[in-house]
């Protein structure tokens, strides 16, 4: 039937779903209804490894998403503009939307769906979490039968490659990131990363999609890992740990009107704990709910392959609708009818569409109840341990364990785990502490899971 | 709306099913649009853990396949008859199939489908493989644009419990199993587990699934556990291996017409590899494609409310399709048309239905190329692996590796890796090595992964 695309980019994921489509035996057999009929780029002198026919590369990328032609618009441009304008226009202009762009979804979520709602197009976005991981779509299809009270995913290559690295090697923070650097795995800025931002867009989009609720970036709660050093992983190691960066969305309570809690934080995880055995640049994602248990996704978390095969797969997805929408069609005028045939109705799937208008609630950190691991620098006098036990203690904090083997120069190490305590409670407690005469400082304070 | 199911079986899965539907808030909004309108059962007189109405429960499970009312027939019996003839006289009825039954879709999946695809009915079938992990609807639906060549699995949690407590707590197969059928994770005529034949089935649809031919049971090689000794654990233990009953369907070369390799068998798993570290009762399905990479799929193979995840995710889908039929038809009739509405057409969605049209090959056992572990018990005299090292040679069988360390009362204990190697010239060696006047017996031969 020729379904036409008009993709925004030729960078690593646009040229890797140009290479996907136009090579496409032994693939589903839908994509060969697939025409790559246009491809906006910034630069049209820029060598690229991907042969199109003449006329179909252009610099107009505006042409692009109003060209009445054009049945699906594919942004992989990246970036917040001209990639959110280009959306928003391609939507307007009755286009469904295929993007990779966590970053544009995570901040004008609200404003793209409800657009699409209005327009009758889907926007898809399998891409922009977990790379090539079917996690997504999953999400919206087959776990929506259940109550979903968590999501918890490794969603970043990177700090994952770095802690990865840290663990095994007892490298340093700046030496492990400076190696990543030199390998591609790490940006020369590795600010998005390293800081957790890049996680904390795709948590917000996860907690989206698996509370039907509308879950903005500013609503999460954000740490990165440039505080994580070698002395916390030798020390998270012994009792039983590995350090990972975690994108947490949870519901507070057992309650279904309970608020959500959501987050990136560098967090102890168990060993035997599913998400403790996920190395390198691999992402994993891992949803609870009831009745289903424990399920989690594994896989590439980037690169070109994995990246296309996501967004191809949301591509499949909206050209499979628009084929059951051209057989109504067909169907309707079989009949000879007078009226024009219909259209978008058979796109009014709910599955493929972002449920995004139930109220819920983001819990603020400070309500958030977690065990803690806390590193203490002290004077290295006797009764140390005791002040801190007190002070804990009158701020109803209760301690799992005590450790007192380091030191650091002249100063004794402490290191303290908490059983499950309110987050406020806490910190009330670490500000008296901090104002104690025995207390240096307090390098580290990490969350367990 | 009101789409009114029929459910055939009230055991476990069935009673889980009927819970999560009659408590759907909290769960996706299309759950509410679902009547649970009869429920077929052996015995009215069996006490319930679930509350219906009066008549919906009825022993006459032929009325519910042809009662016009219905929408979605639900089949939770299990075994082969009367399964099969039930489903097959709904599909006839113009109905929709929900199915958890991985034993009568491995063996009649041909004949299921097919009428299906006459009849224009969805056949959905994602809880008869790894309970409540959605990996059928993802293969169909997200992984089918990659070039799928492997698929592997853990997919029965019986075997995956005995082989995970043999390597733990170093006991026998006879104890541990013993021991699974007191705390009710074995049956008590454990054949079907034990011996692959659940695994068997699983990688039969798995197969069809990812591969768009129709594979059937009969084509699959099957090697149960049995025969997996400590003695085997503890070498594989130490040469780097964990031993797993894995399900494989793997292409067997890189050409697109590749034959496939369909089969059950104990395997030695590097312990590095993510199929490694699924312990107990967990199913995993790895996934490898190109340009995907490697995918993994984990959590509950089986339990009642894991499978009556996946059961009410398939009704959920075929719901979301109803819901736009009906759409069209509203607007059929808002046209006001003579015609009558049509119907079917919008559930023509490929990626719901199942593609088993492609050809496909399926690869002897003897076509196969692995790597092989083998175990000796020879007379414990000088020369003995000279004289297997030459036997392997004279059959193209080149060896990683062999070591002599335990002994067996009298006898010499050998063992033997190969590199790759053609099944067929390793059993030929195999057969010339038992023939020699050394060898005492090869108690154990399991492939590598």
């Amino acid at each position: 039937m020729g379904v036409k695309l008009g993709i925004l980019g030729l960078g690593t994921v646009g040229t890797g779903t140009v290479q996907l489509l136009l090579d496409n035996l032994g693939r589903h057999p839908l994509l060969q209804e697939i025409e790559i009929y246009r491809v906006g780029v910034r630069s049209l002198s820029k060598p690229r490894t991907v042969e199109l026919p003449e006329g179909v590369i252009t610099t107009d990328l505006e042409s692009i998403v109003t060209d009445p032609a054009i049945d699906i618009v594919v942004e992989v441009l990246g970036g917040l503009e001209p990639a959110r304008s280009l959306i928003l226009k391609a939507i307007r202009s009755g286009k469904h939307v295929v993007t990779a762009n966590k970053a544009v979804i995570a901040r004008y979520g609200d404003e793209i769906f409800t657009l699409a709602e209005q327009a009758g197009v889907c926007v898809m976005l399998e891409a922009a979490v977990g790379g090539g991981i079917p996690v997504i779509q999953p999400l919206k299809q087959s776990l929506s039968v259940n109550r979903i009270h968590t999501v918890i995913g490794i969603v970043n290559g990177t700090t994952n490659y770095i802690l990865t690295k840290m663990q095994t090697e007892g490298s340093s923070f700046e030496d492990v990131l400076a190696d990543a650097q030199k390998l591609g795995y790490a940006e020369a800025d590795p600010t998005t990363d390293v800081d957790g931002l890049d996680a904390a867009d795709k948590i917000a989009i996860l907690a989206s999609i698996a509370s039907g609720c509308r879950v903005d970036l500013s609503d999460v709660y954000c740490e990165g890992i440039r505080q994580v050093s070698k002395t916390d992983i030798t020390y998270a190691e012994k009792l039983g740990f590995v350090i990972k960066l975690l994108a947490i969305a949870k519901k507070i309570t057992p309650s279904l009107s309970s608020p959500l809690s959501v987050r990136v934080h560098p967090t102890l995880v168990p060993k035997e704990h599913p998400l403790a055995s996920i190395y390198g640049v691999n992402n994993a994602i891992l949803v609870e709910g009831e009745p289903i248990g424990q399920v989690m996704f594994f896989g590439p978390g980037a690169g070109a392959g994995a990246t296309a095969s996501a967004v191809s797969s949301d591509i499949l997805n909206i050209v499979a609708a628009l084929k059951t929408e051209k057989a109504i069609n067909e169907e309707i005028l079989k009949q000879e009818l007078e009226n024009k045939p219909t259209s978008k109705i058979a796109l009014h799937n709910q599955l493929l569409t972002a449920r995004h208008q139930e109220d819920c609630q983001i819990a603020p950190i400070t309500e958030l109840v977690t065990q803690f691991y806390a590193r203490f620098l002290t004077k290295d006098q006797p009764g140390v341990i005791g002040k801190l036990g007190t002070c804990f203690g009158t701020h109803g904090v209760s301690l799992e364990l005590v450790v007192q083997t380091g030191f650091q120069g002249q100063l004794a190490e402490i290191v303290v785990v908490t059983h499950d305590v309110r987050e406020g409670d806490f910190r009330k407690a670490l500000t008296e502490i901090s104002t104690l005469e025995a207390i240096d400082s307090i390098p580290s304070l990490l969350r367990v899971l």
